[in-house]
């Protein structure tokens, strides 16, 4: 019943379409099985008999070291189970199945695991929770064996049911070649992708690895939440407690669907701003300073490397924009609003004309925004892992560079044209304080204004040659740090 | 001329953009082709042809084995033809390009093709048309040969186009590592990824792999192919046949936008319900039995495999109903009935004031209805093999569960909003059946509601530990099968 | 300082996630160090110490060759600088790190290079800048050398700061099997994926490789402006100027929605006729020349590689109209055309009653367009590399034809449904000149009537037979070149 259950799992699963017609038969026939060596495995928790499972599935040979040989029902029908001095010997590859706190048991077993492939396949519960990593540890413990961590970013539950969405990818590091590369084999044998990242001083990474949730959206999502926050108080405040108070009108609804409507925009051109700031501001230092060769703050630096993440959701932004504005006619209060001058002018009895002028605004500001949104769109296609990796550097600095340029500036003058009439009325400063679109325009034309500047033949050609390496005071490169600073992608 | 068209196609077709400047003079050169290894071919038809053709590009010298050693004017021009023992002795490597039904033909020449690694390339019409994969039938036939089962999903014109979109990847199986890896290099060198799969157990699999279409997206569409007929008669029945019975209108066209954009919300909000409430059902599962050791039943177990697929259908239904709705201000008929209390206003000379709690209602559901789609399209992207590859399986959790359960509780609420004031209406009961938008609640408001009960500390506790493998009455999984059922991702 | 700043840049970078979490201590200890080989550098500019660095991080021993051993305070620190003799001595692996203009400087070190991996970086500055590739010059001038081409396109910047989001695969080709494969080790150790692309005559391709900005794309999109520019000043003619001599109205804010979203859908349309008109030709081509063993015109071949291309800028144009459309009531002007039959009526004192052929029609153009577009944007997604990889040939062709067909289908019955009735009016040919849609419907029309056609028994069952290799006069393909020819994917 169990190795019914199993043989229609698939061992072969390179592609989702290959996990899925069940009905095969690929039993676990015993000519397979001697095909590839045999492999231990210490522990017999939830992991080690998943891995153990999906190796026999996939012709291994499968011992296991446990502590006590008689609970072996949940383990593997085809596995044996032998003590961990007993199993150990009879492999090459051991592989730990096992908490890190529970590693001290291992100790007297070091002779006998002397030249074997040790293989770390744990996680801790937080980041850097301990001072070395947990693979590191292990070659402490055991100075004879070849150490390799492998395997701690693949689930349990996604080895069993092959539903592997998430994780085909197995980390592995290690400071011996041949080992690593045996550990590779078995990664590859059970359908999974190896990625070799060097010496075992890549453990704590790989470590670290699953325990990340998103790490470089952090600071960029953050921000934008922070700007999205303020800019809901500060339209609350005008458009409906303003509004409440000096024209006794209740506009709460307004929470729903014209302020996110009026704060998505702005929090966009806001991001996008701020994907090309550091852009221009690296090429202001490179200016001053009269070199590549010195590093950029550190602040500068890390901006420049959550570029991408601003800008995805800068988009994330104008989408919410584009499709609220979509949808406005759809709202009772815009109905309602609209109708307004159809009945006025029909109780007075005349057609108004058509004014052409606010016909030529209202259809530019559409269409520049329009435009813009397709550009943006198209950029951010390009962000697609798959995408940018079938294009070339120079290709997507073309993409990501001169057409988010391009967004910007469409956005910005999508934003110019829709208020600009509003600048000099005195009803846009509702106590004193500026529309929020106008605090929208501070950092994009900002950008804009110093970009502009910096294609001036006049301060484009010393830039440039600083950029090749030229050095308007050579000998201050002595006492700086050695980096190539290339700003602007 | 023949050599010539040959030579503008290039062998080296790692990225789309390499298959492209033709006018490159990749020659074929004889100091090349002599790096390379000599390669038999049996049979000189379409996909052999192509084969030799694009290996005598890469290099590689190419002997045809033929029962007529005339028909050569097809066959590449720098290729021998000879008969098929001749042709075998030349080279260590046999590809069989040859259809399984005359492979009989093979066994004279088993001496000949002992040691040899032989190339099994075929795929049959039908999916498990014989009882073993041809790859088997020919390592029988052959006991002495090392057969490798590989190529099959690449197709000839593809090949040689160079327009490999849909088939880079080369799966590759048998029972010799060393004879998989001389074929591994051959796939390698012709610009292919090769996916090495294991023993010749699986060429079963790989021969059926061509032969799918869809395979995991039958169900899912099949599914939402009946719902939608069931409720595009239901509607039909509701709102175009009732209102012409009792009501006189002739309002047929609603066949066209008005019905398809009632069905597209129920039917997304339905399998939105679907893909969560496997995953509840499942801690039910648990929580009763109190062990996480025993087998779902199998229609559980293949329900939560085509979630993904149940997901992204829901998705392009909700699409479609976002267009269909910010579409319909563009309709004739919203036209007239807008326009109606516009003119009744006006000839009762009277401004209606804007009447709050309905701009209220109006604000909140589209604003709940973007959200909830703007989550679902966010949650849809990282379904996108690219995406999902390059986050972790932590990150993958978050998102797919997370925000999938946000958006599911968005769209929930989207759908009360909208449709809550109806509930005790008796108008919306006709024939004294409920409208549809109640019928799509059922699903999606149970899964929440016991989704509710299960994160209560006093459900969700017991539920955690038998999780991570407590079991309330440990013998019980003496009987079971072993399995790490963990249901909701 | 210049080592703490490297060491928080990580080597293993195969995720974007673990190039982000900088604060772990990966030190350059020298235990690691020692694990791997010695490489030797030749060159000091930016690539070669950018190169350098990582290798360090990597755990390599780094040896730079210069003319001058004193320039040394920007080379890493822990690297040593030597005479480009000496340096190469010490090494199995020489990385050419110099421009292809100071390449005969190498000449006097051929005997030290002999037998030695000599690493060629180098690119051009323009395409084809030389007859003979640069890795091919450097492997004439060091005859005894085992020249590898690799890493041309990585850039320096992207090296260093770890945003390698373009660059990850790195093309390798060589004469020597053992040689590439060491290469393609130090590429694997850097955390970037190698991708072997045969001899070294392959060395061309790859170096013009980096210079190339979207090749496939360049016919596409000019056909795609250029029709864009005619229709256009066809519109301008026919809608604005036309409007102002003869009706005296000025309707030059045309220019900003009206006249795009004419154009828009006409060069979709057209596009996606393109996209399927090859395939009819060449099924065309085949029937007449009775044999698939005759290449087909060059044209027709370009025209067909690059159908991917047409079909997703003809999804980009049916995407702008889709939001031009959608944005329309927001319009002022539209806003102000649907007042005025509205302020009539009330003038009037009437209500006009619902026209349903007219809801009729606008509702099924409106279905139409949007369903066609739905199986558009379909269809484009499994344009995405990920995506297109993990389906399998079969399914790729359902996709991109059954499901392409049924779009061309779809749109063209939109075009048809949405302009029908002016094909009769005479008001449509202003200037007796045709309505731009109806330009657009020739192309659509005839690929779906020819299509048509071909799938009559009679025609598609020789066309099936000659695709599978049957010829009506077999002599006729002796004068023939070799080719299968397999048209409509």
């Amino acid at each position: 019943m169990m190795a019914t259950y199993y043989s229609d799992r698939k061992c072969i699963s390179a592609t989702e379409k290959m996990n899925t017609n069940s009905s095969n038969m690929m039993a676990l026939a015993p000519n397979t099985s001697k095909k590839r060596e045999t492999v231990c495995i210490f522990g017999t928790g939830d992991f080690g008999r998943a891995l153990g499972h999906k190796m026999i599935q996939c012709g291994y040979h499968v011992v296991y070291g446990s502590r006590s040989t008689q609970i072996s029902n949940l383990v593997p029908k085809d596995a044996e189970v032998l003590s961990h001095a007993e199993a150990a010997q009879k492999a090459a590859i051991v592989i730990i199945a096992i908490q890190r706190q529970h590693y001290n048991f291992l100790t007297p077993l070091a002779e006998i695991l002397r030249g074997k492939v040790v293989v770390d396949i744990s996680n801790n519960l937080k980041l850097n929770q301990y001072p070395e990593s947990n693979a590191e540890y292990l070659a402490q413990l055991l100075p004879g064996a070849r150490v390799v961590k492998a395997f701690n970013t693949v689930s349990a539950w996604a080895l069993q049911s092959g539903a592997l969405d998430a994780s085909r990818q197995v980390f592995v590091c290690g400071d011996d070649t041949e080992a690593k590369e045996m550990v590779m084999n078995i990664v590859r044998a059970l359908g999974l992708t190896p990625l070799d990242q060097g010496s075992l001083l890549a453990a704590q990474e790989i470590e670290n690895y699953p325990l990340q949730l998103f790490p470089m959206w952090k600071f960029p999502i953050f921000l934008s939440l922070g700007l999205t926050a303020f800019f809901f108080f500060y339209c609350l405040a005008l458009d409906v407690i303003y509004t409440y108070i000096y024209e006794h009108n209740n506009f709460s609804f307004f929470i729903a669907m014209t302020i996110p409507n009026r704060i998505c925009p702005v929090v966009a051109l806001i991001l996008l701003g701020l994907v090309y700031l550091p852009g221009v501001l690296a090429a202001i230092i490179q200016l001053y300073r009269g070199t590549k060769y010195r590093r950029f703050p550190d602040w500068l630096d890390k901006w420049m490397l959550c570029r991408k993440q601003l800008g995805l959701i800068a988009l994330a932004f104008a989408s919410l924009h584009a499709v609220f504005t979509l949808a406005s006619p759809l709202r009772s209060f815009v109905k309602w609003r609209n109708a307004k001058p159809i009945i006025s002018q029909a109780l007075n009895n005349k057609t108004e004309p058509l004014d052409t002028t606010n016909a030529w605004l209202s259809d530019s500001y559409l269409a520049l925004g329009i435009i813009g949104f397709f550009f943006f769109v198209l950029v951010g296609i390009t962000s697609l892992p798959s995408v940018s990796n079938s294009v070339n550097w120079r290709e997507f600095r073309f993409v990501q560079s001169k057409l988010g340029y391009l967004t910007l500036i469409l956005c910005t003058a999508h934003t110019l044209v829709y208020g600009g009439k509003w600048f000099l009325s005195p009803t846009a400063y509702k106590w004193y304080l500026p529309n929020i679109y106008m605090l929208s325009l501070v950092v994009p034309c900002a950008v804009l204004v110093v970009k502009f500047v910096l294609i001036f033949p006049c301060v484009d050609k010393p830039l440039t040659q600083i950029r090749q390496g030229w050095e308007r005071n050579p000998k201050s490169s002595e006492q700086s740090n050695y980096i190539i600073n290339k700003s602007a992608v």
